[in-house]
């Protein structure tokens, strides 16, 4: 859909050794699970033991644990492989990898302080260098775009059967899981949805439980689901019986928030611009509930990644950045109205990754 | 099952408090979900927001967004509450509840590294100390024993569930979505199916796939299940139609590995020793395997915590840890056999809490 290539993982570690170089650093150091998958089309589920990459002139590795090191095939050549036994917490073998490193860039983000005391007791001086990934990790190539748009797929096709599935009597934690397991079936490696009805929904964090679906509910939808490596993530909402005046006033609002921040996600456009789009609008509305949380974030490897579309973010959003945006109106008691859609930032416009209606669903028509 | 108190969220931060004043530290800080939990009552689900809780005599605190400042009501009256909006990543919150402070405790393997070295560089020196925190999650009380025990029984059941659902023809991945959307529907707040067929089962963090189950497999299945903030954590196999002679013969090995293992788990015995007991068993019976992993892995909060049964654990295990005891053998292109149960390590000898049958099920009989 958008013209660009599909990038090899030796094109994405050879830029990274360029971003680390021209920042004058000696080596990056790769720990987050997902930046990983970024260079090594493996992503490790760390739990005690050591999963890294080190990334420097010559001189490239990924450090395995034993047990994982045939899962790292398709990782590039120039990754030198290190793996350690059972024996060892991998601190002893990464060292080794970067001796001679006298400054090493890190995921500050990920990083645990245990192993950064251990890597700065041996002499390596460390750098917060996360956005030197990030930076890359940011802008989505074509093969990127088009898994997040298959998990987008997967997702409404979700949240069409769940909203089959709102029948009064139905218990919120039970349609949950159901929803959960029919996206896993479907192949989704993680899934999350957040279906609340009636005046749960008014909390955005609130977790499903045992409150019964009634007529006279609305119900928030959000769901998300990991297809290949990559996250989709949309919100739908739904009345059972016809909607209240309220609800329908804040589908409105939040319709017109929405609409407002797509068309202020431009390359260039600092995040907080996006948020204060959709802000103006459901601020304007503050009659109807609360605005509990900014416009969005960036999805793609993590379903939570830089940029947050929030009042302090103040960088310029690139080309390819893929954005959640979805604007929400929350009143205590009552409910919560929030629509989300995934969103790739163009030169030619929002590409919104889904084609699911927004409309406000009544489940017993 | 076992006489002792519950402990109340007060008592357990009293002790932390004597724990760290006890190390000469001025303050604590509390970071990693489950130790907050362990703490407030309420696990809360860190993605970009800081949420943690300072320890220190007199001034203890609660920092959470305040987004979820509705949610920690439980918490024990000595924390102070104090939340940050939007405009705030929470640190500057952070240094406000430990100003005074010179040495401060971590948890060095949870908090990461822009977090440590944005209050090292407002002047507070870190201290590794996350041990004091685990030092008293290590030792479960009567609730929470209870609480694993009840998380067991779920996935037992789930076990049973999975072997009937085991006919030919079934797919790997879709069997696995399935056992997870029915521990999900049943109250589970997280699952994590692994249940792997044949060859695939040779492979113990192998991912399920497209394959299909056929007669002459072996099935190995690893279910866990977290329930009311705990988790249980189970393996049984399987043969669809007769064993081979190779499967009765691992598994017979397995067996008695997990009896010596069991018999070992005595309070003060390291924790290397429980693993030297069964990698005895395993080891000798080469001719059939590899030797992949330890004997297990303390759990309680968390799926997999310290202290792990490998060959270089050599602290003692205090009463009433609750440990996974999870011997196995694993032969490539053929299939793996694990017997795995939750094992409470008690003065009256091992206290197991399930009671499924360890036998190898021949699920077309």
């Amino acid at each position: 859909m958008i013209g660009i290539e599909v990038d090899s993982l030796a094109v994405r570690l050879d830029r990274l050794l360029q971003a680390t170089t021209a920042q004058g650093l000696d080596a990056a150091l790769i720990t987050s699970d997902e930046s990983i998958a970024y260079l090594t089309g493996f992503r490790p589920i760390q739990m005690e033991r050591f999963f890294g990459v080190v990334v420097r002139p010559e001189r490239s590795a990924v450090i395995v644990p034993a047990l994982d090191r045939g899962q790292i095939d398709d990782a590039p050549e120039a990754l030198a492989r290190i793996s350690y036994g059972p024996e060892s917490d991998g601190l002893p073998e990464l060292a080794g990898a970067l001796t001679g490193a006298g400054t090493v860039g890190v995921e500050e983000d990920h990083l645990i302080y245990a192993r950064a005391r251990a890597l700065e007791q041996v002499g390596f001086e460390l750098v917060p260098a996360g956005s030197a990934v990030m930076g890359l990790r940011i802008q989505k190539d074509a093969g990127e775009i088009e898994r997040i748009r298959r998990a987008c797929e997967l997702v409404q096709e979700g949240l069409r059967r769940a909203f089959e599935w709102l029948s009064p009597g139905v218990v919120e934690h039970a349609l949950n899981a159901r929803v959960e397991g029919w996206l896993r079936e479907r192949g989704a490696t993680a899934a999350h949805p957040l279906i609340l009805f009636g005046e749960n929904a008014a909390n955005p964090h609130g977790e499903p439980g045992s409150r019964e679906l009634r007529r006279g509910d609305v119900v928030c939808a959000d769901l998300s689901a990991c297809l290949d490596g990559y996250w989709g993530d949309l919100t739908r909402c739904a009345t059972v019986g016809p909607p209240s005046e309220w609800a329908t006033s804040a589908w409105q609002v939040v319709l017109e928030a929405q609409r407002a921040a797509n068309a202020a996600a431009q390359p260039g456009v600092p995040g907080r611009d996006v948020d204060a789009a959709q802000r103006r609008v459901v601020e304007a509305a503050s009659d109807l509930g609360a605005v509990l949380h900014g416009a969005g974030h960036a999805i793609g490897l993590s379903i939570h990644e830089p940029p947050f579309l929030v009042p302090r973010a103040h960088e310029p959003l690139p080309e390819r950045v893929v954005l959640t945006i979805e604007p929400g109106i929350y009143r205590a008691g009552v409910g919560g109205i929030r629509l989300e859609d995934d969103v790739v930032v163009t030169t030619g416009g929002p590409a919104i990754l889904s084609d699911l209606p927004l409309e406000l669903v009544d489940v017993s028509a």
